[in-house]
């Protein structure tokens, strides 16, 4: 049987290439031999948008649709106005192909500094909305410009919306040993969406009986983040807490450097998108300073995505024993790429 | 001359009654004799609202006003369905009475436990908006419990409100040695509200060369509080943003305990609310545990914003004396209060 990987790459802006370069670098160490790997590269972020105005044009949207997979770098850069390209490439994307479960694990992986005394336990994971919320662009304004301006954003939830990814996460739940789901939100001041949200954990939860729940408000949520992040195993929350709750997940396990995320859509009826949590650092794009684990264990998450488990496996087993000897002392992005590659091959 | 203090005083519930008369002891024990405090409590919060079924009846609002001051503890009971006493009393309040300056101080107190590795140097206030916001009330659902349900929240946003909380808070970071302002916000998502923040935010610093300004995402702005917290001096952000970060600054300063905050009116047209950033902590009201310091530091806040400078001071230094002998021993509510009481009028 030959197998075949369709994978669409968007380096991006900053240091996108960079790490991408070295995720790549660690999908080809680790796929089996008979698995074909079919890479295309898309040129999109900040230099198509200065060279063309464009940030994700239909033709190019039709065409990473016919992929089984994107991995993408980091989008954004101080010469394009904020939003232009977050808005009409990271989330277009993110919507268009209906990634609604955002993947985030955080984990305290041994030998990695943390800002936290005591070094807690940490291994849990955010399964983040990824297509409502406050990110759907409704809104607008009024008078702009003026002293009379009205600005609004509304955060839109549907139950539909709601309910696929509570399920989602209850199933992760379901999957791991402590069988913990805890819901955030901010049930007390958000009354409608923290309604909707709450009724739906709650009934969704009754068919699994096996899972704990527990609900926290957002604000609350953050203390538990840096006092006790052991407590938590599966968190499910909306898109903007979501956002804000997995920076933090990263800067208490060891920075941003080391945060993966997926943009899945479970069904498969689009391709699911695989990228870093951190930005396109254009302080240090170039330098060969950028660390590149954060993009591998991206691509662990895009290998466990498309079914080859034992190969996640092992590209996570080689972060976790590289991390295990880290000095602190600098290493070259590509440096830190060839040696996560020979170990996952190995 | 002769002076005098209408202080409203609106215990609440679980420990709100016993940190409040925590703060009224330290604030009788420190007040010049020749000022004469008069207190008039509210019986408001859940035990009113099951007895009755009002939150907050326009009367008591009308004579509420007539204050120089309100005094309280903490709204919230597990008895009463999430909202309910939140919107229909705490932020009514904060809302009928223009509380536009959301005021929370975050000190790292030497001796006090905080969750970070190597206790950094934290001295900063953030200034939250107090009225608008996602806290506004606005939005609604659609088709209710049905699997077609659509619920929103609406963050709404003035010029109005936004530049005059952006004033207090350049003002504030004026005042200060380091003279430093980041606003927060999430401009590259939510880009009308975004746009009009830091667009009043640049017009307005034109007007204060003197202090430094910065912006950060909330994403990025939970990473600075855990890795790099002695950064910030005055932080102004929005209301959900403000709710979300000054819980996460009272984690890494010793707690919950001790953030103090103010909802203040400025320009005096109505009672400014002081109050801890706690909730009623209902699982230890009434076990004589809970700690009334971040009350009696909210009762220095009241003093400074009535003009009593230096009886603020005494307070903050009777709290910081305090802390620095603490020994992790507890000690009761009401021991606490004497405690900081004797130092405060010493
Ligand atoms: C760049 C930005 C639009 C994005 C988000 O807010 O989702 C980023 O912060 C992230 O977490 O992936
Ligand atoms: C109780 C709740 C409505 C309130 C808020 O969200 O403002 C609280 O969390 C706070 O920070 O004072």
């Amino acid at each position: 049987m030959s197998r075949s990987i369709r994978l669409a790459v968007i380096p991006g802006d900053g240091i996108g290439p960079e790490v991408v370069a070295q995720g790549l670098k660690v999908l080809g160490a680790v796929l089996p031999s008979d698995v074909k790997l079919d890479t295309r590269p898309y040129d999109l972020g900040a230099r198509r948008w200065h060279a063309t105005g464009e940030t994700l044009p239909d033709a190019e949207l039709d065409s990473l649709k016919d992929h089984d997979a994107i991995l993408l770098g980091a989008i954004g850069d101080p010469s394009v106005p904020s939003g232009v390209l977050e808005r009409g490439l990271l989330l277009k994307l993110r919507f268009a192909f209906d990634h609604y479960v955002n993947l985030r694990p955080s984990k305290l992986f041994p030998n990695t500094p943390t800002p936290l005394a005591g070094r807690p336990d940490i291994d849990f994971v955010v399964v983040r909305e990824g297509t409502e919320g406050p990110y759907t662009g409704n809104g607008g304004s009024l008078r702009t410009g003026t002293p009379h301006e009205v600005a609004t954003e509304v955060s839109v939830n549907t139950a539909y919306g709601v309910e696929r990814v509570v399920r989602d996460a209850y199933e992760r739940a379901r999957s791991r040993p402590r069988k913990r789901l805890t819901l955030v939100h901010k049930t007390n001041v958000l009354v409608h969406a923290g309604q909707l949200w709450k009724s739906v954990f709650d009934r969704v939860g009754a068919e699994y009986p096996d899972v704990t729940t527990d609900y926290l408000h957002v604000d609350a949520a953050t203390i538990f983040f840096v006092t006790q992040p052991e407590r938590f195993d599966v968190i499910v929350t909306d898109n903007l807490f979501g956002d804000i709750l997995t920076d933090l997940a990263a800067a208490v396990t060891g920075g941003i450097g080391l945060a993966a995320s997926g943009n899945i859509n479970p069904a498969g009826a689009f391709p699911s998108m695989f990228e870093p949590v951190h930005g396109s650092a254009p302080d240090i794009a170039g330098t060969g300073k950028a660390d590149p684990t954060a993009t591998v264990l991206s691509v662990a998450l895009l290998l466990r995505h498309l079914g080859y488990e034992a190969e996640a496996v092992r590209v996570e087993r080689a972060v976790a024993a590289d991390l295990a000897e880290r000095t602190g002392k600098t290493r070259t992005t590509d440096a830190t790429g060839d040696a996560l590659a020979a170990r996952a091959a190995g």
